[in-house]
């Protein structure tokens, strides 16, 4: 497929093995940022990539911090990076925020290609432009829009991801059939039925997501109207992510901000409880047994990171609910009067 | 006047006293960045604009490297800057380079204005959109292309510049002239020939090397192309600060590098030698006696800043050279069998 952006279009391209990926990402001058446990579980494939051509880092919530950057920059240039190389990245979501920032403001702007390791990075992440960088205690407040010159795709890289890696990957998968339309997601649903982490449904529902995505970037590629739904429970997701110092995995967090948004819509009278409940029915085995950790939470933690998301003002938090599937909207709530209550009884009521 | 950008339109107004600038400047949300001795300078001016609302940083070079950005960012978000605020900075180069970085980044793109306060900055670095960050060893790899939403001139400020910071931004000054037309550069020289630092002349000349440059960025906003001939001066320019830690001021460093450039296009035949000789007396006072201090640089660390320049690869460099005033061209020379002979008999017998 071919993605249309303001900074430069670019192609996502599918492959069989992780070694043609490689291949087929081999420029002129290529410089690898790798996500060192990617090196270490692909030694064979990574035998054609010489050590001197290749950064190796942890993918960390605190390596993408800015002030732990420094580092990094440094090794890429001792390696003798040039601005006519290409940075090829090779990882999940953190390796993809360090190196598309990276790729943004080196020589004011480096050729880059993304080969995304982890399910949530293919199915979701790696089309749309975005890094975003961890500052002291300010999460995701520096970031760019700077798209890769090229996504490279292979299923082969997701049989070595632990389950948990899996299901947080498709959190945003559920979430995207969730925005399209009631059909997607009864089909995808079929599919997870009996779903034992077989690489071609997830090759197919990587597919399917990156083109219900594909028209929000397009359209709104800086996210300042339409391209906000795509936040439909992150909202909700980060603050349970942040509130639990990271105890819980990104995309499962997201389906627990999907249930915890969707309970509200209901709450609200925008959605009728019949599709909350089928949604809390369906989304428990993709989420438990972390509701629990959520429940564990500092309630007040929550909140406040609800009350400190760069997207709210005081009082009045901006969510992304629902009208069911194929119609999210966005609404300003109340926090004290109308999520405060409700959040509250979804997190003590409705996650045994 | 109203600049094209790919990023955003933008304008540069004039305005008469410093205070009414930061009058204009003020928004319903201002942040202000500003440089630590503008501020000390002006206390007056400042009188008007709420501690709370300000961070002050040295304009230095070691704060314009990467690592040392972090606590800029956080005393930003701790004085609780949001997305819809805008930063407005206020001071020369260095001020722009870190504002202008800032904004860039700082969620994914804050509003800025700029308030140049060096003629170097008025009448040249506040548009064209780039950013220059340094890292560890390496100066200016890190960077930006993009520009403030308003930059508000004032030549009231320029009364507290001193006399090496005016001749600075001449340098800039004479470079975009002589870029320009041989009247142009000759109408230049005749007002700096009676010049004692009238605030007069300088708005005329930034005026009108504003007006020079505006074609250029606005054709080949992300220097791939004719911008090039921007850095006519530069390469060497950049090369004799480096090899002297920053011991001659910038632009008069564009000075000296204007004249390697132009000794260098008549040692090849370009240009005719007597056009040469005309800058060398005409620029001088202009330069002397920095001329002392690079002549006092280790010429080896001269040439190792020409050889790392980011743009030449091994071997050859990309000069900007000429033919005369108006006539710039961008030639590829070897660095062994032209450039050294060149720059050391100009060093060495061009400059007492």
């Amino acid at each position: 497929m071919q993605i249309k952006s303001s900074v430069h279009d670019y192609a996502v391209e599918e492959f069989g093995t992780f070694a043609e990926t490689l291949t087929a990402a081999r420029t002129a001058q290529p410089l690898y940022l790798i996500d060192r446990r990617v090196h270490e579980l692909y030694p064979g494939e990574f035998a054609s990539v010489p050590p001197e051509s290749c950064v190796l880092i942890d993918a960390s919530e605190k390596q993408k911090a800015f002030e732990n950057l420094t580092p990094v920059f440094l090794e890429i240039l001792r390696h003798g990076m040039r601005r006519d190389w290409t940075l090829i990245v090779i990882g999940g979501g953190v390796l993809q925020d360090i190196g598309c920032f990276i790729a943004t403001v080196l020589f004011r702007g480096a050729r880059w290609e993304l080969i995304p390791t982890t399910l949530l990075a293919q199915a979701d992440s790696c089309i749309g432009s975005k890094s975003s960088i961890n500052i002291g205690p300010y999460k995701n407040q520096i970031g760019t829009f700077y798209p890769p010159h090229r996504v490279l795709l292979t299923d082969d890289v997701l049989r070595t991801l632990p389950w948990d890696e899996i299901r947080s990957g498709l959190g945003e998968v559920i979430k995207l059939q969730l925005l399209s339309s009631r059909a997607d997601y009864a089909e995808l649903m079929t599919d997870l039925a009996t779903f034992k982490g077989e690489g071609a449904t997830l090759a197919k529902w990587t597919r399917r997501s990156l083109t219900v995505k594909q028209p929000y970037i397009e359209t709104d590629e800086f996210d300042r109207g339409v391209r906000n739904l795509l936040n439909y429970g992150h909202t909700f997701g980060h603050a349970y992510e942040s509130a639990t110092d990271f105890g819980i995995p990104h995309g499962v967090s997201v389906i627990l901000g999907i249930l915890t948004a969707t309970f509200v819509s209901a709450q609200l009278g925008l959605v009728d409880a019949q599709h909350y409940l089928e949604l809390k029915t369906a989304l428990a085995p993709w989420h438990q047994p972390y509701g629990d950790v959520l429940r564990a939470a500092e309630r007040e933690r929550v909140f406040a990171a609800i009350r400190h998301d760069k997207k709210n003002t005081r009082g009045v938090v901006q969510c992304i609910l629902t009208r069911g599937p194929g119609a999210m909207e966005k609404r300003a709530v109340s926090l004290e009067d109308e999520l405060v209550p409700a959040v509250n009884t979804f997190i003590d009521g409705e996650l045994s």
